[in-house]
């Protein structure tokens, strides 16, 4: 038996206001649980890192929560475990986060301290010392991970040594080495400001306490003029094949890509959807192909990633070292056939009802809520979004998909990146023509050869 | 502003009822979303593998969603991804477990594939062939993770090759290689019965609705006769260092652990309590200690495993590898300071409330609850768990908590297994005095020196 009648489906939508002092404040109540969640999101990501110092933005997001003018790293942690709540710092492409998730009881306490962090770290240099060797030593870890060294070498190809799209979001060894405490003091100075920021509660809070608790807390938060950041555009490399030797691995990780468009593009349902039928889902076209059919690999997948400036699309696996060249091959020809072989409508289907239909999920939690309202406020994308969304991707037909395809994936723009064992890669990838050919570290950067 | 007045603390309570066939049904509703979540959870998990066969049960798991008698592995996850849907299969120590997420409107038609699955899987031989290649990459990837390293031969260490505990999830190359498709078939027709199941079924459906959909589900599904897994006593290794070599590492992966107890165990309050004071949280000791006052890693942590039969008590960290000896007698000290300086009253109360205030986090989505709910039925702890579990944490004191630290805590119980450049941190680790010495490789064999 159908369990009873399903009700339509609405996703949350926020209330939003500004403060006198320019900070937008979105909320949302959600009271079936005595939680609440809180994010401030600041439109400053790894985009506004200057030149020569990739990774300030999350090295200075890092640092919030290990030191304030009142309380210690351990006096912060100490008190927020007490409560029993969970803060959290950190930065994304386009946007530095504080998270708090609390019980309401504790609310009040922990937002306290949630203030406290945004408004007085106070980078203490110990603590800063710390932070350098831990993120040092997440760098060398990471170059361990041939799937992790593919994706930094694609970005570095991608988007060039001056654009801070081209680097992974812990920076680079040399920029974290020569971050400077005042560096970090500076970025923080420059880009939290409430003219530059929203706060999003969601949960069980009314507007009124919302209001009231973000007037007590960051009513007195100065304005400040905002420095957009002037980043040099994408270098992207010549080359079309990129190579990082792994001697002896028994598989090559691969990334294909370029770069696509910004999250505001008029067509990003249209590219949800096509990429949905292209190498997106588990039965999507590449997936079935390289991994039904082949055998090539375990699994296959493709995604934009839209940031405020254009993102990189990527498509990323892991294949046999034998079967490397023909894997990229496989691949080449599902991007040619999302041309030639327009989308049926049972594959529009599909790709557009696993959009729509995963949509709510993301709004289960109070936490939910709150990131994917800031997300309206990053990128600028208007309170009434989740309200039209569905509507738009439900409007997606064949001809969007093929024209979105058309202006985005061409087999020529693709850079190719492979780790694996050179020796018995080179060879293969060479056939495929996609020359001129770069050979990488495992940090990204350019060798002799 | 303190936001409103809380309300007390109630964690969600299932309704259990039983099918005449002896399938076990929990059902909790939380219609503030039109979302349901399902699982069925089998009290056989890696527990249950036979001698010889690690990794059987998570294989057979792994199998259930890869085809049976009228659907193909490309249609399942096809169908699943046209209802919006999420499904997936797996084990754990004490478990098997099949869930499903969906939107409210089309449960029923995803509920159908997922009796599916339980019910029909054939275990296609091509997509055994694909799953165990799947499988032998997963593992031989796990071996370039010192850290992952280090748990497989601390398992191997406590547990010995004869018990299912002495190996991970995946079990071993040796197992995966020669697990033939009747073997899976059988586990399979071995274990999977609705007396040996509980299906919990947690969102927007009521009782009425729940109990329909498991009749017609499952109330065919024959009772069966299960054999309970026979599995010789842990054969822990004599030797106190465990060192796996891993020449040129600039951080050695350490575990020290012991065998603990049971999830069922009295003690189990008293011993989180004593565990997020020791090395649980951020600001237990143990952290304190290494990370804040010593700068020997970036982060320690502690944690029980509790599990049908007696699980491993697990202490965890990455050093730099000129200080893997002191970092390790540090560990052995605050292990002997839970003894020599008892827990203080400030001590008790965080480590207390941090239990007691992170409860209602683990059930805030319908998926959560239901694996909440789940594990009252695998552990046999009665539908009122939940219902008591904040008052007995609440009243653990610090005698309790002393009491549970000398029954599972002694230096001398602990094995050491540290993976990193042995020509340096051999010497190191020698001086502790830990022998007898064991070598063994990275797959967690004992090798001859």
């Amino acid at each position: 038996p159908p369990p009873g009648k399903p009700r339509p489906l609405s996703l949350p939508r926020g209330d939003t206001f500004q403060l006198a002092n320019g900070l937008t404040v979105i909320h949302h109540r959600k009271p079936d649980l005595p939680l609440v969640s809180m994010e401030l999101a600041l439109r400053s990501g790894n985009e506004a890192n200057p030149p020569g110092k990739p990774g300030l933005t999350s090295f200075t997001a890092d640092m919030l929560d290990e030191g304030t003018a009142s309380r210690s790293s351990l006096q912060i942690a100490d008190e927020i475990a007490r409560l029993g709540a969970t803060l959290a710092t950190g930065a994304t492409a386009d946007a530095s986060t504080v998270q708090l998730f609390s019980l309401k009881k504790n609310f009040a306490k922990a937002a306290d301290i949630f203030a406290d962090v945004v408004l007085n770290p106070n980078f203490p240099p110990e603590e800063v010392e710390r932070k350098r060797a831990s993120r040092l030593g997440e760098l060398v870890q990471s170059r361990e991970n041939p799937s992790v060294v593919a994706a930094h070498a694609l970005l570095a190809a991608l988007y060039g040594p001056s654009h801070p799209y081209g680097y992974p979001t812990l920076g680079s060894e040399a920029a974290v080495n020569s971050t400077s405490r005042q560096d970090l003091a500076a970025f923080w100075q420059r880009h939290y400001a409430p003219n530059n920021a929203a706060l999003v509660v969601s949960g069980d809070i009314s507007r009124g306490e919302a209001k009231a608790l973000a007037e007590s807390l960051f009513g007195k938060w100065q304005r400040k003029t905002i420095a957009v950041a002037e980043s040099a555009p994408p270098a992207t490399t010549a080359a079309r094949l990129v190579i990082v030797d792994k001697p002896g691995a028994p598989q090559t990780a691969l990334r294909l890509g370029a770069v696509g468009p910004d999250r505001k593009t008029p067509d990003y349902a249209a590219l949800e959807v096509m990429n949905a039928a292209l190498g997106g889902l588990f039965t999507s076209r590449i997936n079935v192909k390289l991994r039904e059919e082949k055998g090539y690999t375990y699994g296959v997948r493709s995604a934009f990633q839209y940031r405020r400036a254009p993102g990189p699309f990527e498509i990323r696996t892991s294949v046999r070292t034998d079967v490397t060249g023909p894997a990229v091959e496989e691949i080449f020809n599902e991007i040619r056939g999302v041309k030639e072989k327009p989308i049926t409508g049972a594959e529009l289907k599909k790709a557009r009802d696993s959009q729509l239909l995963s949509l709510p999920g993301a709004f289960e939690t109070t936490a939910g809520i709150a990131s994917q309202l800031a997300d309206t406020f990053v990128y600028e994308l208007g309170a009434d979004y989740y309200s039209k969304l569905p509507a738009i991707l439900r409007s997606v037909d064949g001809k969007a998909v093929a024209q979105a395809g058309n202006r985005y994936l061409a087999k020529e723009n693709l850079i190719v990146v492979g780790v694996g064992d050179r020796a018995k890669i080179e060879a293969q990838l060479s056939k495929l023509k996609l020359a001129p050919i770069e050979y990488r570290d495992a940090a990204g950067k350019i060798t002799n050869q």
